[in-house]
């Protein structure tokens, strides 16, 4: 069996409180998902991401398939252990990267022809290459091939994008069906001939991989509408919301969020991707998305971006040269407890790798913080 | 009072098993001390380093003078409160960096002007000066201001290099004995008048900075004895021995040890600069060196060296792509007991900061553990 979804409770703004049993842990919902690209959380730890607290990370199919490749990967066990991560990992179709990294792009009903941003060399990406990709990866969860449709995309555009992501999100199911069951950790190990199960309660059954489909649409909402139920007909194993922050205005996408939601089904997650800023993960969650995911902590991170509870900080600001406050005084991450903002701004202005990980620990920190305090209020809410 | 040196035994080859008593720390010797050039172990936080063993670390006086400033790392309380780093630090006397880095040089009996290497900016830099930053940032040891003599060099330039050491030596002890009151730590806290007096045992005293002088002298055995008599009567709190590892064979280098190891007080710490590889610092420990120095474990994890039991291993070799071993098997490191050599190579071959953070934590590791070991061996060796 696939993931189980234990909704706990529901507010009446429809926010859900919520458990996702997955083959490699329990994930509490509504849950933010650190992206690790190429395997890794840029410049932060993996003992570190389980002290904050992240339960699921996210990988990504188009990096992973270039460097190292899936096959190697597959052949040393799957993902989860090639990077050491034994919670949760959801890996992405390849799909946004092709469009939005790839050199030379050419897409067909077949699928999309791309040269690599590493090396131009050529390559083939189908629904069913795609699903190959991400069964031999073995994350907990894969995402079927779509195209994100770019914005701003006239009508017309939008509809042949949709048209070009249903068929492809059909063919991406059948093929997963049929080969779900040939993730990496049910094989038996080579040294004691037991499968690489993960531990689940009794009654959890044979826990294998989930797919989940993608809503597009562009910015119209009765193409949302019907991208939404087409893929609940075909009967995924829950539901993503794609082609959103690419752009648009924030009424927009919460926009397209409200209409869609209500399509889904109540008891399969739902998740927005590729979102967003504190203010919106927050505003979502308590909409009822379940499972958000966004480079933006840590990408700011790297710029020297912080989010804090008074707001975004940018440290290589003068004012902060001899500032020995923490960097968010509300906040007890073990980088607000232990470093000063003058360290911070000294250690960005010197380039120093320190930089990136100490201002990356924080925000995630942020933001998995958030969601903490979402969650409790979910649950108060609704008792 | 400075420094208290407390030896606790001695084997018949010189080596010697100490405590260096410090105002931040009491350091058990041999030591090695990672380097935290510009107030950062490269890649390593300090929680890691502090998790490693690490007792003491190096700050680098020229780093920290150019950015983010002496004088502002001085109000804010000092170098270990900047960097937040509660154990022993030393800084080094600038002297170094200002001939291996900055542009533009021209020393006088006075002094080195200089250009930064940052921005090309004009500097001044003489013993006094050197000693008045060194204050400023208030690491438990500072050194005095030398000329590191480059190798090969003719022995007219050598003496020339050492008068001006030795002159150096003599204005670097006076002006620090008349200053070395003015550390940060010792000044009282604005918030509640209480100094940052790190808390010693009883019967230390009120502890303050302490300097070593530096022996030069090039590659030839009498001057290298003429310098360490004159810096022994001036009377240091600890000698070091600088302008080794400089190009020269191991054999010189272990030579010039020898000859000058006798002639330092047996009641004073040790110091080598800048060495070495891993079985230098163990055969140079055996022999009486209490602390030694070098960037090459941080250096050269960034360039994906990694120091083994096996040996040295280029973590970026095509031979460990599916390699899932540990780095080094006999090593218990976190690193070693979590990561695998593909998985590292991986991170080196896709340019991820965690590369150089994990390369980094095996290395320091590798090389404070031959330091137990050896501390433990001279224990053992003298009962």
């Amino acid at each position: 069996m696939s993931l189980t979804f234990n909704l706990l409770n529901r507010t009446d703004a429809g926010g859900r409180r919520a458990e996702l049993v997955l083959p490699h842990r329990t994930v509490q919902t509504p849950v933010f998902m650190p992206v690790g690209t190429a395997g890794t959380v840029k410049a932060v730890p993996q003992d570190v991401l389980e002290s904050l607290g992240a339960e699921i990370i996210l990988g990504n199919t188009y990096h992973l398939y270039l460097r190292p490749g899936h096959e190697a990967i597959n052949r040393m066990g799957g993902l989860h252990k090639f990077i050491s991560w034994p919670r949760a990992m959801l890996t992405d179709s390849g799909g946004f990267q092709v469009f939005s990294l790839s050199a030379l792009r050419k897409v067909t009903d077949e699928g999309v022809r791309f040269r690599s941003h590493l090396d131009g060399s050529s390559h083939f990406f189908t629904p069913e290459h795609s699903m190959d990709v991400q069964i031999a990866l073995g994350a907990d969860i894969a995402m079927a091939f779509d195209e994100c449709t770019e914005y701003p995309a006239e009508r017309g555009r939008a509809e042949e994008s949709l048209r070009l992501t249903m068929a492809w999100a059909r063919r991406s199911l059948d093929h997963f069906r049929a080969h779900q069951h040939e993730v990496p950790w049910l094989r038996p190990n080579q040294e004691n001939g037991v499968p690489q199960v993960p531990l689940l309660g009794p009654g959890n059954g044979n826990p294998t991989q989930s797919l989940f489909g993608i809503v597009q649409g562009g910015m119209f909402r009765d193409l949302r509408r019907q991208s939404a139920e087409r893929l609940v007909e075909m009967d995924f194993d829950g539901y993503a919301i794609g082609g959103l922050s690419v752009g648009e205005p924030r009424d927009l996408t919460m926009e397209m969020i409200a209409e869609v939601l209500p399509l889904l089904p109540a008891d399969k997650p739902r998740y927005v991707m590729g979102v967003g800023y504190p203010d919106e993960i927050e505003q979502y969650a308590r909409m009822g998305v379940d499972m958000m995911d966004c480079v933006l902590p840590t990408r700011a991170a790297r710029h020297g971006l912080l989010f804090t509870s008074e707001g975004r900080l940018n440290i290589k600001g003068k004012k902060y040269a001899e500032d020995q406050g923490p960097p968010d005084p509300a906040c007890s991450c073990t980088v607000c407890r232990r470093y000063s903002r003058a360290y911070l701004r000294h250690l960005m202005h010197a380039g120093e790798a320190l930089s990136a990980t100490l201002n990356s620990i924080h925000n995630l920190a942020y933001y998995l913080g958030i969601m903490e305090r979402v969650r409790a209020s979910l649950h108060a809410q609704a008792e």
